[in-house]
This record gives C-alpha cells, structure tokens and sequence, in this order.
C-alpha cells in the first residue's frame, strides 16, 4: 500500500503514528460527499482541458461504481490509508489503473476536506431546518389543543400570574423559530466552494471554480485560498447553533419533567415513552426528556472543544484541525435524535386540566387585585403595597384570595368594588392580558392564526 | 428605604441578602438606557390614557434631570435599592413625590431589564461594527503596501508555497467579514422589543406596544410575553459573535508573535506598543499581541458561563438570569479593547521584506515542479512520486532546489525543459496561482479592487 | 514617571497600550502578598550579603509603611505603572530614594507574581476550607433536627422511596466534605514557592531560597525555573475545586427550590432571606437559592477560561497569563458568598413534616412489596413483575398502595402474609434500609455520630 | 424480549425510545468490570444467606462462561435490552434459567453502574500512571542527553536567557509529576464502593458491604446511600486531570512544532512519525505533535459537557447520567493515545546543537551585563538602565554584544573589567544561574539525580 506522499520519506510510517493519525474511521462518514465533489471535480478538469472525455468518463465511472459499492456496505476502508479521500482515490486507482492517479489534479485534501463537511452540513442542516418545523408545527397543535387550559405560570418556580396553556407552548415556538434562523445562518456559513483553493495559495491549473460552484449547488466561492483551507468557522455556526437548540429542549424538557412529577401533575406520559426502574416496580420515569436536557452537555461540549482547537492556531492548515469532524457528526446527530424524542413527547402528551387549574388560583391572582386599584388612580407602587398587606393578611389567617369577602377588600381601599371579585377566578384574570403578546384568550386565537401561517399549517 | 415590594414581608431583608443579590453595582451600566426606556414608557402610558399630560411631563422632567446627574458623576447608587431600575425610580419618587411611583405602572422588572439590555447591545453592535470595519480597512491598506512582497505561506507551521503577503492579509479580511455577520444576526436578535410584556404573562393596560417600538428604534416585537421575559438568547448571539472574533484575532496575533520573533524576523514593532522585561534589559515583547490572544479565554469563558445559567432553567423568569450582565459588559468591553488594539498593531507593524523573501524559496517551490509534469501529461500521482524524489536527493546533498541544474532535473524526468527553471523563483511561482481567490498578482489586485469597493474605500 | 525597563527604548509607550496592557487595576488585590513577599525577598538579600544591614532596615521600613497606607485607603494606584509591583517599587524609591532601586535586585515580575498568587490562594483557600466546614455543621445540624421527618427520595424526579430528611443532608456533607480534599489538594500545588526562578532560567546570585520559603510559609520549592513562572496549573486547580463546590451548591439549590414550591411545600424560607416581585404583591422569591445556582455558570466559566489560555501556549512565561488573575478573583469571591448563602438559608429553613409526611407513601413503597417475595424465596425479577402489576392494578382503580386489602395482595401472590400490610407505613419502610449508609433511624444515628466526631462536634 | 420493569406498563416501549435510551452501544466497554462485579455480588448474597452455594456457583458459572465470550467475540448485545446490565444479566437468564433472575437481589443499577464505573477508571487510572511515568522516564533521559546544548529560553517568544537544554526537559518533567498526583487523587474519588446503596435509599437485605469492598479492591464505602447513586464528581476528577495533562501535552507540543520549523531549526522529526502532504512533495508534517495540541479541545469539551449535565440537577439518580460514559471513556482513550504519541516523538527527536547554540547569543546576554554591574554596587535599577542603553547603542549600529570591546562597554560605565567579556560567552552565562531550580550545570546535575532517583531509574 503506497502513501500518496512517500516520495521523499525513507522510512516507513511507524504503525502506531498511522492508527493515531487516520481519520477514516469517523471521516468515512464523508463518503459520499467526497465523491459527489470528485465527480465535479472531473468534470471541472474537463472543461479546463486537463483532462480528456474519456479519461473523465472512466474516472466518473469508477467513482459511481465505488459509491455503489459503499451504498451497499461492500466497501472496506484501509486505515494505512489514512482518510475517506485517499480511500476513495487508492480503490480507484486499483480499479481503473494509473488513470486515477490523475483525479488529485489541481486539489489538495485542504480544500477537498472543507468542501466535503459543506457539502454534508448543508443537507444535514436542511434536514434539521426539517425537524425543527415539525416540532414547531407540533407545538401549534398543542396550543390549539390547549387554548382553553388554564395554568399558573411561574417566576422563580413560584406561581406568578394565571395564563392559558397555549401561550406556553407558543413561548417555546418562538424559540424554535429563532433556531431556525440560526441555522439558515449556519447554512448560508458553508455556502461558499472551498475548492479551487488548493492546498493553501490557490491553484496554477486554469480551473472554472464557478462552474464547480454551480456544479456543486454552492451560491458562492471562498474569495481567499488561505481562508478556505484554514479555516472552520461554518462548522462552529453549526455547533452553536446546535448548542443553543438543545439548550431550549433542556428548559423544556426541565418543564416537562417538573410537569409529569407526582407534586405537579400537570401531564402524563404515556407508557411507549417511558421507562421503568429494574428495582422500583411503580417507576416509570422521563427518560427520554431527562437524556434530552442531559445532551445539552455534549452539544455544549462539542462547541468548545472545537473552540479551543482554533484558539491561537497559526495559519493556515494545521493538521489539529482533523479534530474538527466528530464534534460536528456528533452534535448533528445528537439534537436529531432530541428534536424526534421531543416531538414524540409532545404529541403523546396527557394534559391534566384540573390539576392545572386548581394551581392557578390563590395568591396567582394578587395582581389584579393592585391593578384593580390602579387602574382607579392610586399610584402603583401604592397598590402593590396594599395588595401586599393583603397577602400577609390572608397569609397569617392561612385562607385563600378566593375567600376574600368585599368587606375585607374594602377594609384595605374604599375603592374596591363589587366587579372586584371576579378578579377571583384565574380565566377571567388570564383574560385581561390583552396586549400584544399577552395570554388573553383573543391574543392568543391571533398568535395562533399567525404561527400557522407562517408554518403553512393553514 | 422602603423596598418595592415590602408589603407583604415581615422580616428586614438579611443584609447579607441585600448585597448578594444586588446587582446595581454592575447593572449602573445600563442607566441611561433605563432612563431612555422609562421615558418612552411614560409616553405610552399618556397615549393609553393612564398618564395625565401634565403628569407625564413631570416625569419625564425628572427622569431627565437624574440622567443629567448621572452623567455629571452626580448620582449615588444605592446598593439596598438593589438594580438600576430601582435606584432610579426611588430617587424619582424622592425628587416629584408620590406621582414618580406612577412610572412602574403597567410594567415590570422583567420586562424591563431585557428591554435595557438590547439597547445597550444594539448600541453597542454598532459601535463594535465601526471598529471591524476600520480594521478590515486597515487589512486592506496593508494588503496594497504589501503586494510585492513575497514569503511562504504556511500549513502545519512549514513552509508550504510562496505567496504574496497581500494574500495573507486578506484572508483574515475574509474572516472580519464573517464576524461582521455574526454581529449583525446580533443586533437583529436584539431588535425585537419586549417591554410591555410584564412580569410574564401580558399587561392588562391597553398599551399600544408598536408605538414604543417606535419610540426606542426597534424594528420589531417580541410575540410572546413568556418568551420575551425567559430568553437571554439575544446575549448568547452576542457573546458567540464575540468569541469567535476573538478568536479570530488570536490565531492572526499568534502568527504575529511569530513573525516577531528573532527566529522569523519578518515583522517589527514599534516601540510605543511593546514593553519591556523588568529584569531582562533587551527584551521588546509584544504584549498587546499577547494578551488579546489571552483574552480569547475570557470571551470563551463569558460564552460558557452564560450557556451554562441558561441549561434546564424553567420557564420563565428566573433570578439565575441576573448572571447574564457581567459577562455581556465584559465581552463587549474585551473585543473593543482587543480589535483596538491589533489595528494599532496592523498600522505601526514594519515589514521585513529581505528575510521574507529570503524564506520563500526552496522546498516551497517543490509542488511546481510537480505541476510542471501534470501540465505535460503526467498524471498528478506520479509527477508528485517524481517531485518527492528530488526532494530527497536535495536534502541528502544538504543542497537547495535553487541549486538544480537543468541536467539533475532531466536525470528525474526527460519533459523538464529550460523553462522549469524559472519556477525556482518564488514571485513566479505566486504569480502562478492564478485561480479565483489565489496568490497571483493580478488575481489580488482584483481581490483588492473588490475589497476597497465594499469597504467604501473607493 | 519612568518605566522600570525603558532602557532600550526609543518612544513613549502609547497610551492605549498602557491602558490595555496594565493589570494594577485588579492586581492590586495582591499588594498585601506583594509586600510581604518583599520583606521576606529583603531578608534574603541581606542573609545573602547583597543588600546591608541598615539597607534591609530601610527598605523594610518602607514597605511597612506603604502597607499601613493602603490598609488605611492612603494608597493611589497608578495605571502608566502597569502592576501592583511597579506600583509598591516606584513608591518606595520615591519615598526612600536610590536604595529603593535594589528591592527588585535578583528577582524578577514572572517570579514575583507567581509568588504572589500562591500566597493569596493559600490565605483564600484556608477561609473557604472554614466556610466549608461551617456549612457542613450545618448539615449534621439539620440531620438531627430532622432525623424523624420522613419524605420520598425522587430518582427521575418521580418519588421513589421513602427516606427521612437527615439522610438527604448527610448525602451533601458527603459531597462538601470531597469539596475540602479538592481545596486542600488546591492548596498544596500552591504550596511551592517560585520566587529565587528569576524572570526563567534561574539567578546568578546566590539566594538562599529555602530560607525564603521558611519566611513566607512554604512548604516546598519550585524546583525547576521555567516550569517556577511559566506554569498556571496552581490556579486551575483552584478553579476546579470552585467549579465543583458551585456544582454541589447548584444541585442543593434546585432541590431546595423545587421543596419550596407550592407543590412540593416541602420547606419555607424565612422573609428576610428572600425577595419580592416589583409587580406581582403575593411574590417570596427563593432568590439567593437561584443565584447560587447561577453562579454556577460564572465558575465554570472561570475554568475554562484559564484553560483556554493555556492551551498551546510556548514556554515558558507569556503575557497571556496575565489573564489568570480576573478568574481567579472571581471565583473564590463568588464561591464564598454561595456558601455563606447557603449557610444562612439552611440554618433558617422552616421544614413542613406534614408535607412531607403526605408525600412518602403510596407507590413509593412498592420496591418492599417486592422485596416482601423476594425474602420470601421468589426470584427478583419474578418479584418485580408481580408488584409491577399491583402497581398496574391500583393504578386503573385509582387506588393507592395504602388502600390495599390483604386479599387483594393475596390475589397476586399468596406469600402474602398479615404481616405484608405494615409495608404501608413509610416509617416502617425507611427504617428497613439497614446495610451500612442507608436510610434506617440506626443507621442515621451512628452516622451522625460518625459526622460529629469528623468535624469536631461531639 | 422482556423488559425488566415491564410489570407495571401497558404499551410497548416506542421503538425510537429504544434507541434513544440505549446505552449499550457505548456502555459495552463495561463488560468485564460488570461481571467482576456480578460475581463479588453473588459471593455477598451466599454470605448474606440469600443465595444457597448451588445457585451461588450456577450464576458464577454462567457469568464466567459469558465473561468468556465476550472476550472472544462470540456475544451479541442487544440494543433492546438497553444496557449492558440488562444484556449481561438477560443472557445468565437465557443459559441458566429463572435463577438468573436472583442476581439483581438487592443490587439496583444506580449502585451497579456506578461501581462499574469506578472499576473501570481504577484500572485505567494504573494504566496511565503507567504511561505518565514512562514520559517521564523519556525526559530523564532526555536531560542527560542533552545536559551540553545550549539554547535561548523564551519569554513572550523572544530570546530571554541561555539555559541548557536539560533544563527545558525537566520543566516539563515537573509538570507531568503533578498530574501524576492529579490522577492519584482521581484514582483515590474512585476508591469508594458504591454498591450496597439499591437505587437511592440503602438496602433492606443483611449485605456485608465491606466484604464486598475488599472482594473488589475498594479501599472505601459510600457512606450515603444517596450520594454513592446520583454523584458523578469520581468521573469529573478523570476528566479534570486528562484535560490538565493534555493542556500539558498541548503547550510540550507548540514548542516542539515551533522547533522543527525551518526558522527555528532547533530538532527533526523521524520520518517515520511524519506524514507528508497530498499536493506539496517536500512537505514532512508534524501532524502527531499537532494531533496531540488538537485534541486539548476534546479533553476541555468532555470535561465541560459533564459538568454541564450535572449542574441544577436535583437528588437522587437522573437519566441524565448516563451521558457521564462517553466523554470519560474518550477522554481516557484519547489521553492514552497522546501520551503514547508524544513518548514516541521524544523518543525519535533529533536535536541539532549548532542551531541552537547559535541563537542563543546575542541579546540573550543582557542580562548578565546588568547584573554584573549589580554584583558592583549599582542599584539594580540603574544597571537595568544602563544595560537597556547599551541595547540601544547596538541596535543602532546594527551590532551584537558579542562585538562589544571593553572600551565601548566602559563608556556605559567605568566598572566594567575585563571579565565582564566573559558574560558573551552563553554556556558561561547559563551556568552562573546556580541558584536551587537554575540552569547551571551543577544544578542540572543534581536535579537530574534525583529525577532518576525518584522515577526509580538509578
């Protein structure tokens, strides 16, 4: 097995320096991407008459045969071969002879390496843009589904104010959608066609990048040779982009979690997604939520290592950067299998209705009561002192807002009247939040009818 | 000092507690967007017909006249009064009496403080633009002094081809590009409007939320009150963009360490921007290159930090959140310090050309003479087996490829001719790259050209 | 002013340079260390006959003198001299003249600030080691307090079997006594003295460097002069052992503010430890309990970053280490105001055993029901099987564990006997976890006893 | 297939739940310390009394019969049983019948995996002390290899002082002693037997835990039931001393990089631990020192993602643990592999003493032309001055000290004599740093001995 730079070495790799150095093992995950560019690549060469019809036929021919070959798990990959690229060009020396020796013309594994993990992000990315708008469209649903649930929604994992269900699980949508655009811009970071660039200065072969470019589907060219072999920032977009989706699902996951515990029972899970302990016969726990926060770690992680791997590199390619791949396959795969379980989640959900309004009641509803006063003129900061001595008042006395007679009220301000007590019951209270993005049910009937508009639901 | 919220507490906050869970110390930074806040607040409360005109007047009155002594280095902080919107609207209260408790009306620190925090960003993004910008302009003025000077060009620290030093320059242009971007996708997160969103759940005033919009310059807002009080991802897109600026600017201060060195002698600093050893009477070190390449790790650490408050954390608002404002102030502050000063650096920064040039050539001219048999027929395998044997030949003779006669170069391969020994000179040979975004001369006028237009340097 | 090293150069530094290049504004936290590392660094000089008797007076003298100013606030820090360092020299020599100039004879900054910094640590750590043990008291406190108050221990956040209370604040005084081997280890890599390395390779004076160490509390020397200024690794560990400690005390915290929820109501915080809403009158917000938890991200942050700037960094000194400083700081001020926190709100918990009490039963207790067969000869899975469906039987009834006739139980396996019925008293439950480190009342005693004993309270 | 907690469930488990949940693709690497711990399982039931010696031997049998073919490949795990527990314990079930069932008495896999766990990192833990000390080794000999070359030392990247080559070596040498106390007191977190906890609360069964312990080699008990299942802090303290380590091998590595470029010139690599380039045929890469400071990132980000999964989680055992075993078993692969690489590298290095020698003159002398003044009487301070004069007047006149007459060095001051000529000479330099920890050749040599003496090497 020859290594396709030997010519100036005179002794042979030391084995342990081949297994330590190879990439194939994780980079053939790049396979068909790799041949996908060699195939543009011909016929770049091609056009560029350095290469013949029949030369680029047969190595066009070869390459097919071989992606064949790896569709259908016949192909084995050589670790003396170091990488995918050396893989694919040594079988297809061995297939077709000398002729592949010429497919390398005018490129060095610099830009090859970039141009294939562009390639593979920006399908991998369409598919996440995918997933994410399912689970956007799943959390459309559910508002709709839970438009007339009542629950409180919490500060500091307090109760803080009655709010409809929906407008929970339109919070949450706006994130997703804001991940979205993350991603696009992701995408749009590993639009531009490294090759062309060859190994660090450019190319002395009279090549059409644009015609790669459009061969490839690329809508733009690196514009610097250097640039496109040193650096990774497209992948970086991608990781953080990845690292703050996940971070979403952990706070929703972390909701859904506090949700589905005895002390809350606001949802249930339903059997096919839980799991049971191997010693407590009555658990059946969130697993699969609790491993969805828990990625967060390795989405987080992934980030800074290749973080730290760029910090004060030098330019341009250094080989530290082959420590780029298994952070970004990992990352992309890991919130794939964390957006699926959470839609999964989501759509098997039991919502507890009465549970979630019976805790929304209660001292939830003290705001309304200052509001009440305010709204009559007294200064705010006024009101919220005396809805606060209402509070201690029912608090020593250990009752509840709801056994609040008008005499009481009355006793705290004159202006407290009739229409004050039903301020008592948390529907109507949800309701007067009316303005722009509030959690009145009207507002809320427009936010949905916007979301599924924009998600072509409607 | 009375406490906000104090009715229905019975006990006098712990002192302790007091100065834990202060945050005026380092949220006073934001005082003026406060202000400017509270006063298109006022507006919209008069527009809603809660505030009376004169009212209204005599508030915003008020509000001015503390921002002036704020600005004069008038104002005391008052850490019992805990954050900055508490400091300002107690002494409000002091200044007009029982009216300034009106100002919180309708509003509450949750919305506010994220509305404080996005006109700080946005001011701030542009500002941070400004100084990428006259850094990429100082790129590209070096890149026209620059063109004809020729060095290698480096991967995995060894020489790799000759370029041309605009080529260099350029690339990181290329990377400032990109982080112009990232800033930009900052700012617009920032861009959508949360006040009039409340503690969580929406406001039951009839606030026209557009009309402050309006008034605060944001382009949109926030859809969703829970979303608009829970998230922080608006500083995660800053402090991304920041890291990897930052790291941007540790990769080029670390090759301009080393081209500092004695041992790589191709650039000096001036004098006023290195110090000195207090021990070693020689030593010129370049600290400034030094540290910003140090300070990587703090925007690293920021980043981290504030994805770390941000994983698992229920909905919605939640005190952990009050951890997001030292690591934004101090992010911002960094990069501004650091892009200041690598432009320095770029403009007092002397080029050694000779020891450039000097560098250049030998085994960096090798690909060529590999490239020269592809161009006649060769395949590229081969020519590089061929090229590495000359290589080998010319390190066991301790000789140079200058050296090469035409007859050694023939013992290799009959298709040298004369001419292959013109790619012995390293300006031919950059000038050979000629591919889009490659080290040919023309091909980085043109580069140049493209840049200067962008930039507004025309 | 001059520059202690402005010998060799021809411009004034610029005064951009000097602000971003200067650390006197957080280094001063050192100057105490400083001077006391001077006086010591004086007694070396004078025991190596470099420095006179009356001389060493002299200079003593006026250190101790500069450091009576700076306690007292007498002290003006002046950023053009860049450190802590120049700052106590260029006073010195002003106060004392010339002979101030010799102070810094055979020593250099990279060997003093190293020094420095492993005073402070060792002074900080010795204090945390303190607040630490303190906390943990308070632990074995509570444990006694609550050694009868039995609730549900939760895996999966799902209650799983009943505990009593002391047993969950001995599972953290595990945690926080590891917390003390992790400080105690961070203390000892800061107990080697670098001073006597010079600026890298050593001095040509002949100091006693042992005494030196005898001077300042050392236990040990730096034994290699390079590794002496050019290694950081006595910060990170203190770094970690902050990151780790926060962690705890981030777990503690969620768990605590999970208990003082309105659905777990497992604890209430004391008014004065806890905070109101500015808009919501009914609010008690668990607000130093999420700070806690917050601070997590800062220390973690803190770590990394330190990190950062030390990967890939040359030998031996670089300015880039002058970033250690700010983290190091930050983190042993954050960590000790969480622990004090901590502290103050586990010692004015109110525990709510009824709460408490109502929690433990049910299902919780269904592993005993299984156990029950086990000890009565069935295989564990079988056993499992069975009380799974007892679970699954109750569960369609909406029935609890504690409804259960013997009959019933006898449906499902007739090794049920009379006696099968007490496994529906949680007490009872709890105090069959004997093995050693389980939840049993005796098992808890002993390790109470054992807690007491350890941290000297018996 | 049964699920082992199936009892209490109705549906069957979703089969993407099934892949998302799994962790026996990764946790398979427990295999072995499993079983190990299965059997001291089964010999702590037989004692207990619940296990008859028959069945006790049957389930050793059949345990060991596994044990078997796994490490000859013949066993086939199986994702739907999730774990490795589960597959181990499903296979026993499947070849010896129900009595299999008896194995998971008493024992949950919250205590199970954690054991496994800690098995697992004790014996890599040896292994890589193993390795560590071998480094080590590599650099003793190193140093007496190389106790006559002379080189600069660098600060900030610029020539400081002469030092001897050995000198370098040994600073390294300090820094891979402390991990080794690093991974000592990671190894000791792991010396604590979790098992005999049950999944959170203790046992209801008369285990001995301590005859566990020593069947297993534990020098310590978990004294907490709950502490010894939801702890992951053992795993952090691997992760913590691999990532140290590696930023140790991260900064030997920039140096050895910087070294083996052609400007510096100062060490060549063995061919056979060089990869070559794709495109350039001159090119012979450093990629194995490169590939080691690469990885740092990967150390630092499973460090972090850990400690990110464990922030805020609440007691007792989280399924969010289980994403604690890839990032331990990587970051212990990978370190494993780096240490190996770099001892391979040291090993093959040639060190080319001409080079070396000849950068080491020069400025580097400064210094000592100070201090030689200071041995004279002339505050340090002063003579700092002087020498940064004489620094000046050469660069000027494009001089080196080296050219300096006693006349010019007179003119600077009149104590110069003859011998200060001597200072130009840098071995002469380098060996008046005689200081404990200096460069001096004396100092060497002792330092050297007791290296050899302490790695047992004499």
């Amino acid at each position: 097995m020859h290594k396709p730079w030997e010519g100036r070495f005179k002794e042979r790799t030391e084995e342990f320096v081949e297994r330590f150095t190879q990439s194939v093992s994780f980079d053939k995950e790049l396979a068909f991407y790799d041949i996908r560019q060699s195939i543009a690549h011909v016929k770049t060469l091609l056009k560029a008459g350095i290469l013949k019809e029949e030369e680029a036929k047969k190595i066009i021919d070869g390459l097919e045969e071989i992606e064949r070959d790896i569709r259908e798990g016949r192909f084995h990959f050589k670790v003396e071969l170091e990488d995918v690229h050396m893989n694919v060009e040594g079988e297809l020396i061995d297939r077709i002879g000398e002729l592949g020796g010429k497919l390398h013309t005018a490129r060095s594994r610099n830009d090859q390496v970039a141009t294939d993990e562009k390639l593979y992000i920006k399908e991998k990315t369409v598919n996440l843009l995918g997933l994410l708008k399912g689970l956007r469209k799943t959390l459309v649903l559910l508002s709709e589904r839970s438009l007339d649930l009542v629950l409180p929604s919490y500060t500091h994992l307090q109760r803080a104010q009655p709010i409809r269900l929906a407008h929970y699980w339109l919070a949450y949508r706006e994130m997703f959608l804001e991940d979205e655009r993350r991603f696009i811009r992701a995408y749009q970071s590993s639009d531009a066609l490294p090759l062309g660039s060859g190994a660090v200065a450019g190319l002395d072969f009279p090549l059409d990048r644009f015609y790669t470019a459009e061969e490839l589907g690329f809508r733009r060219l690196c514009r610097n040779s250097m640039q496109a072999t040193a650096d990774r920032d497209f992948i970086l977009d991608v990781l953080y982009a990845c690292a703050v989706c996940g971070m979403h699902l952990s706070r929703l996951s972390e909701d859904l979690i506090l949700w589905s515990s005895e002390e809350f029972g606001f949802v249930d899970l339903p059997d096919r997604l839980c799991t049971g302990s191997s010693i407590m016969p009555q658990k059946k726990n969130p697993d699969v939520l609790e491993l969805i926060r828990g990625k967060t770690g390795r989405l987080y992680g992934n980030l800074i290592a290749l973080m730290v791997v760029l910090k004060g590199l030098p330019m341009a390619y250094n080989r530290d950067l082959q420590e780029d791949k298994e952070p970004l396959f990992d990352s992309l795969r890991t919130l794939e299998g964390c957006l699926m379980g959470m839609n999964l989640v989501l759509e098997g959900l039991s919502l507890r209705a009465e549970n979630m309004l019976r805790a929304s009641g209660g001292f939830s509803l003290m705001t309304d009561l200052a509001n009440y006063l305010v709204q009559r003129g007294v200064p705010f900061r006024e009101a919220h002192r005396i809805a606060g001595s209402i509070t201690a008042y029912l608090l020593e006395r250990e009752k509840r807002p709801e056994d609040l007679t008008l005499d009481e009220l009355r006793s705290f301000s004159e202006l407290y009247e009739e229409d004050a007590l039903l301020l008592l019951d948390p529907k109507v209270v949800a309701d007067r939040r009316r303005t722009y993005g509030g959690t009145a049910k009207d507002e809320l009937l427009r936010s949905i009818e916007v979301a599924k508009r924009e998600e072509g639901m409607a």
